[in-house]
């Protein structure tokens, strides 16, 4: 870390800075130029607080060079992580589709597109129990239920299964779930980040709605910090400007996360684009760009297309997704 | 609510269509164009969830007349809400000023800020027990401690007390807490707004940090939808990319607020902006355009200003903001 | 065209808007509603103002049915526009490879970048001349001498030359230019790009930074509305908070474009990320979804690499991207 | 500048580094530390090319010390520039309102509505004789004839005048216009900024829709380094994903550019927010946070109101802003 002093700063305020430097445990390279005096700060910086002392009234700039995070650094952790659960691997080189409903509604309508996207090529069933909505008067799922459904279709297919959690008090609940979601808007709720890295489930952790990689990885780095390192990674779309679609796709998130950590990193096109016919073009590009997985919606009843969302794929629409997904990843000889 | 069709769609997926959306108990004004089916959605519409609608394959576009949010909203309930706690009045006309430190460090700490803003004008006390870092690694607050401490500074000063929460199990620390406040990061962590919505505190709710003013009044929604109509809100500042400020103080949202909403809204220039020095102006400026309080960062240990951060004043500069901001507030006759 | 009127309208105001919308050319179709008038304003309304109508205080809410471009919309020009230019061919299932030094600088630099592209498979030469720098005190381009060199280039190697215009009075010197580039700043320079519409030259049109795909549409149409619609779209990367990557390349607009118009859509890696090595995963992305051609940086000097922007390759890395990317292309079956 | 070399650069490639800097004619501190070498760049950095050194592969980080602007920092220029034109002042203590129509119409619409605003307090009158419209099909002013018409106010009312060019061919046009405006969307047209760096006229610049600070102030110094230093800055609102408003009118901008620059800087509340019922307490805000003026956009004809935008405030209505925001200055004491 560098610090650069302001014109002007005393002898003794330099040094009262310093030693404050040195009771944090670090040791202090001094530079004095012609203007500025530059102080390099070498030792474990990733505990210091930026924001505070470039809020110092003595201090012009100051400049991590090392990142804040730590455990999901791949600097300290070159290889890939390559997470597993029930017999599904994902990283490193392991590709995994993820596949089902946004919401799980019924036993028929579980078993149905479970077994379908296990057919063409799921490796994963996702579903919906507790619902993050907008609106206190929308659907909020089927709790405790939906889960229970979940672990049918479980059962049947051999899929291991993944569903959002909204509140660490539910965790019971999660015993029997694979991969617990941690969605967009609670990406920073801390408290929940803390009581799942004290489990031992694997964590989807997708990224916030307007939040950069480095808070992404910080917020890993919550999970991590408690012991539990099964995290992945998703990009499910940023909030900007743009109205045609729902969100904008950060897919350069892919190669950029891949340099700076050793988690997967899976792709979420349906919420990312809210347009099921963007879906099939973003799952390849995404592929292309060397994602180690996808989480894709799926609906499959005809008669209820009614209240399908937007971004949700039929059955044989995600075959064909699949398909396609399978031919660039073998292109690009994986 | 205004549905359009697309063109060619058949007379039987139109009349489907609308026997769903009489199941949901609208009636439906059906206008048939040269092109487009134009159906009027009349009843209570609240509840019928907009995304669902537009994804259906027959429907052009649809377009809500009446707001999503009810107990929020002004047209049900034109009075200006007045939020009334431990003597203090916001909303309606009455102004009140909310100071203290970010974190609460010490005994000595916060009662000397405390006694030292209450002089200024302060009408209530802030301070953050528990912390929100976006690093494991960073101070997290006192906790415990932190409340007691706030609770001793309320004693010897009277001021009202107003600290974050950042996980419903934590609620019965906040016993004797005055004001509740949820932080950015949780506006839509929906389980902790339910269950504070159960709760018969006052709630300062803090727009996310790229959440647009109608989530924000869905997240009040949700509180006041459990049975707590006493919530406050607050603009922060929004992510954009400007870089010289922390983020952008969106102050049109005090106006834009007043129309939509009966309820009180503050504004904390101190986050928004995360420079000290334009604390000042900010506030001058929420005050001029009708803001109903401030929440203003102060520390006050000249010894340890090291560890303030950028956006903080001492108390000293704090009272000539509160001199000024009341000078505003004669002048436009408040 | 649907307006929705307020309630409490009165007949007279009602016709007064009718009798307007019916100067403009437009008819109307009325449906009254329990609580509100609809509007349905049948024509040409591409001429018509949105926001003017919304602005009306009889107005509640306006929505667009048809889409305010026409001469680039693909509902009234279903096939693929098919650019052609020097024998070289995008859109329609042509793809083309534009690769090149951000400024041109000498005539060994661009010579010899020209012929090692050339034999990569790049099929246009690209090259600044005009370089719009956000400081005046950074190195603005070679100009005419710098056009010279790229024709010098193009005539050694045969590719048609791509380069930005900053200014209409400059045209004269495009003369010989195949594709003249309209950079992002310019995306609304709605004088440019009329006087632009007079000339017979293909145009590459960026996306502006922080402009919607509706906009880069309208900045097409005013190229098109004066008769030149030999036109070129150009996703660049759009400002989002993200700091990791310059911009957010934004790939989901390469089939949201193909669904909203007939023209070809290039991407442009380089500028969009700002850092080299995410140039290739991107690139592949890019065909992977669907773009027609790509854009890209390519600088050839290592004793000069210094002064190299962190975007661009070098000759023998822009193979081994051209390479994957035609790898991807083949796999996908174009 | 300070730069911060990568871990295992050798001694060579630092050396050809030091000595690209020194040709710069910067003088070079160098401070080795245990992991980084620290360069300190000593001279007129304002021309080195921050990305071009960030792109090293050798070099870690690059800071700027120093800003990149010159001829509009304040640390060069401490006093307030005062910009007069046409007996009005502008900045250092002086404010002035600029009011008129969106667009000029007729000889009666602007004649009216200058006198009107005239008695109501404003300084000088504007209005559109060139509109910059998105869509070409869209209504462009009346051009030669509607810089005509602003003359003639002129000579009635006595007031300068201010009207936006597009084109710097136009420049003959605006040889009696006072204050020539460069809309949101030419704000990096350099071609442009620099031709009326050429003139002697008042210049006021608007922020482009997602243009920094930064930007905006080398957008000024474009104009200012061809040698006209009469520039006036112009905050209209930047582009967010909040739908209420039109953009994000950023206030903050006022105090953050006072404190940067000494060019005066005035607001458009009408733009900004896009809502007429917004534009008068943002202005009061703009006045309380120290702008040095207004600019709003005032509509005359009831019978035409059908065609004023949704942000035109009627004449009795700009009286009222304008008796609003004296009444915020002079309590501020200004």
């Amino acid at each position: 870390m560098i610090a650069v002093l302001k014109q002007g700063v005393t002898e003794k305020q330099r040094d009262s800075l310093i030693s404050w430097f040195e009771t944090l445990g670090l040791s202090v390279h001094i530079s004095e130029g012609e203007f500025h005096t530059v102080l390099g700060l070498i030792g474990d910086t990733s505990k210091v607080d930026t924001e505070l002392i470039e809020g110092l009234d003595i201090v012009e700039t100051v400049t991590r060079i090392s990142d804040p995070f730590k455990s999901a650094n791949r600097k300290f952790h070159p290889d890939d992580t390559v997470v597993e659960v029930g017999g599904v691997k994902i990283g490193g080189g392991n590709f995994a589709m993820i596949a089902g409903p946004c919401s799980v509604e019924s036993h028929d309508q579980i078993i149905e597109i479970a077994k379908s996207v296990h057919e063409s090529g799921a490796a994963m069933l996702r579903g919906g129990a507790f619902k993050p909505r907008t609106s206190p008067y929308d659907f909020q799922g089927l709790h405790a239920d939906g889960i229970e459904l979940l672990l049918e279709a479980k059962k049947i297919t051999g899929m291991p299964i993944v569903t959002e959690i909204m509140n660490a008090n539910h965790l019971p609940l999660f015993e029997h779930v694979d991969v617990i979601q941690v969605g967009a808007r609670n990406m920073q709720n801390f408290e929940l980040l803390k009581e799942l890295g004290r489990t031992d489930k694997v964590i989807l952790l997708k990224r916030g709605l307007a939040n950069t990689l480095k808070e992404l990885l910080m917020s890993a780095e919550y999970i991590m910090a408690g012991g539990n390192e099964k995290v992945i990674l998703c990009e499910r779309g940023i909030r900007t400007f743009e109205t045609y679609t729902r969100n904008t796709l950060d897919l350069s998130a892919v190669p950029m996360l891949h340099e700076l950590t050793h988690l997967p990193v899976v792709i979420d096109p349906s919420h990312a684009t809210g347009v099921s016919r963007l879906v099939k073009p973003m799952a390849m590009a995404a592929a292309a760009c060397g994602a180690d997985g996808l989480i894709i919606e799926v609906h499959n009843n005809p008669a209820k297309a009614l209240c399908d969302g937007p971004q949700s794929l039929l059955p044989e629409q995600f075959a064909d997704v699949a398909r396609s997904v399978m031919t660039i990843r073998e292109a690009i000889g994986k």
